[in-house]
């Protein structure tokens, strides 16, 4: 595993919190994962489940998280505060805020669980798609600093793509706001619910594949279902895994969009859906 | 419209409060919308909203609402405490409890917005299906008293049919644990976003047509997103609005479904999204 100078991986840098108080914790935005204003909502929605998990009294592990963008997080330190409301036998609520200058920048509802064997099935669609190895990574583009710490292998739906879909869009296998693509971190780092969680909205926002044009945007609400286990997630290591993402609707400055997060062997690991603010 | 003796529709003689103080109100769990345990998980969903756009300063008009489940609501009264977390300029971010006996029973974050026309696109299918007229209401059936305040007409999917899909199921038109119905409020109600709210919990849980088995369930988490306006909203009235649900995954005691609501003139309203814990 290829680490920063200090051996740390620079995503659990950009995770990293410090316990100020009880159920308070201290972080501050990381350069690498920069976007165009303020960092990757990816990053921030790891942090709040970063604070959640780091509470010596967690039960389980995550099953739910929904994360509420409020404002633009700025480039420095923020308070998260967490709340345990309700703990069950095998079942835990939280509510967590991400807080600068006093006034609440991101919040976050997680549901957490012990979980054990039941019967199961999957009914959503693992596709067929070639494997990482035989895709190329998109070619580089002005992009901002947090896409270089994900390797993106796009089947289609790539926006940054010079194909046949728009100036934006290589087309999207036949459906209109569809993306497949491999992803993981870079440099590779074995996965976890932090990490999946950033994952899940390494997505680029549907309108940019649909339009496709690059329109001001900014999620407002995302919400994760986790069907991994922590061993799961172990287990899938340092692999690429593959994001299957659409959009339902657009319509009067909000869409919605779906994904789905497969380990390579056709295991789902999360669903994911968010809302997404558009301009114009 | 059919109505209660008091003249009120009993859908809003469940979601009444009464304002007790600032951002707390008073409300009452109702015998009309009873669940097996407790009250309908639809009403509950419905009343944390009902407090925000109750709230004198909300601003504009729900675009994502998240409930989470946090232990059984006891049949009786309640109290709801809301929190205006962030109001911007057109986007305002709420948190929302309901308490019992000083315990938080269910929480919620909502998302409200001032919305403008834009550019709009639907990438959900609305699907081909019979009118509500051509289908009939289920059988009478063993059935908690919450169904009997919606009209449904499954088109396939229904749990309580006594079809070819095994003791509950009427198979579920060529995916397997997919429901198509007409529903809306019985008595017949105009539709809002509390209603609509409500009718986002109507699809029954998944497991109950996938199986088909009749397994303890609970949501813990559901959220929804809403592509209309209260002034779409009105123009649909008291007619039916089609649902479609299906899940993604079944595993170690939880599963989630997404589904879709939309007018019957093919308008998405909502997309709407939820994990459920089940036993065995």
């Amino acid at each position: 595993m290829q680490e920063n100078d200090n051996g740390v991986h620079p995503l659990d840098g950009a995770l990293a919190l410090s316990p100020v108080d009880l159920r308070h914790w201290q972080g501050q935005t990381s350069a690498a994962y920069a976007n165009m204003v303020g960092p990757f909502g990816g990053t921030t929605a790891a942090t709040l489940l970063a604070a959640v998990l780091g509470e010596a009294d967690v039960l389980g592990e995550p099953v739910a998280v929904t994360v509420n963008f409020a404002a633009p997080v700025a480039d420095g330190p923020f308070s998260v505060v967490t709340r345990a409301l309700r703990t069950n036998r095998s079942t835990q609520h939280w509510f967590v805020e991400m807080i600068q200058e006093e006034a609440t920048v991101a919040s976050a509802t997680a549901v957490t669980a012990l979980r054990r064997e039941t019967w199961g099935e999957t009914d959503a669609d693992f596709p067929q798609v070639p494997p990482p190895g035989e895709l190329s990574p998109p070619r580089p583009a002005k992009r901002p600093p947090w896409t270089r710490h994900y390797d993106m292998r796009f089947v289609d739906g790539d926006p940054w793509g010079e194909g046949t879909g728009g100036p934006w869009g290589e087309g999207s296998g036949g459906h209109p706001s569809r993306s497949r693509l491999w992803m993981r971190d870079e440099p590779p780092r074995p996965l976890d619910f932090l990490s999946l969680t950033a994952l899940c909205d390494v997505f680029l926002p549907r309108i940019f594949v649909r339009r496709p044009r690059l329109v001001p945007i900014g999620t407002v609400s995302m919400t994760t279902y986790f069907h991994a286990t922590g061993e799961d997630l172990g287990a899938v290591g340092s692999e690429h895994v593959l994001g299957v993402a659409q959009a339902n609707h657009f319509g009067r400055g909000y869409f919605d969009q779906s994904a789905e997060v497969w380990a390579p062997q056709g295991v789902l690991l999360a669903s994911t859906h968010q809302v997404v603010y558009y301009k114009e």
